[in-house]
């Protein structure tokens, strides 16, 4: 899973990126997160990736506690992320780990979700959760 | 063309991204940058995007030059940016914009390449220049 991993991104947010390896020191989980340049108090999770045979082993939700506790030290107290209005696992796990969903431009079966968010028809559900 | 503009790191990296519009406030082309957060002389270049009717206007070359100097003037001396190796007019463009490209694990038609660079199946050419 480790060919899985954008190293282009790991390579510029090294501090606020995390991977989660088995014994044998295999890949089995990683998170891509960064502090907004822009927006001083807030930190982004940008991609998440769980190898298929550790699912449902709250992999996940080790890595974005490890993540909120590394940008809380760093001083920012908003986190953000985002997901497609049709990954309702995303969705779930999202509310369950205590984000909100912010006010879009449209509603998607119920969801607010905002346009183009993320590139021209990349709609997408805006996630934001104070730590 | 603004629908294609990722909204997502323009609202991150406000202060290193940068949109062209011509007489008519239409969007012409933008370029996404950031300051790289683990590596702290360097500035990486993420998205360039440039209308079609306006090619060959050297729209790209404005937007990487005012992105220099920006960086520059945040302390940065480094640019770094990829590309996908069967993008031969984006290497052409980089060369012409004094990019070295850097060492990759592999060659294709004579370009120094990594694999997975940017994730599974995502091979990218390196580029990097110093200001």
């Amino acid at each position: 899973m480790s060919d899985m991993l954008p190293k282009l991104f790991f390579n510029h947010f090294n501090d606020t990126s995390f991977i989660v390896e088995d014994d044998e020191e295999a890949v089995v989980g990683f998170l891509i997160g960064f502090l907004s340049q822009s927006k001083k108090n807030t930190a982004y999770i940008h991609f998440v990736g769980v190898h298929p045979d550790y699912r449902n082993q709250q992999v996940a939700k080790k890595l974005y506690n490890t993540f909120f506790k590394v940008i809380q030290q760093k001083g920012r107290n908003i986190v953000r992320s985002v997901t497609s209005p049709v990954n309702k696992g995303s969705i779930a796990f999202h509310k369950q780990m205590g984000f909100n969903i912010e006010e879009g431009d449209k509603e998607v079966e119920g969801i607010e979700v905002a346009s183009n968010y993320d590139g021209q028809g990349q709609d997408r559900v805006l996630f934001m959760k104070r730590v």
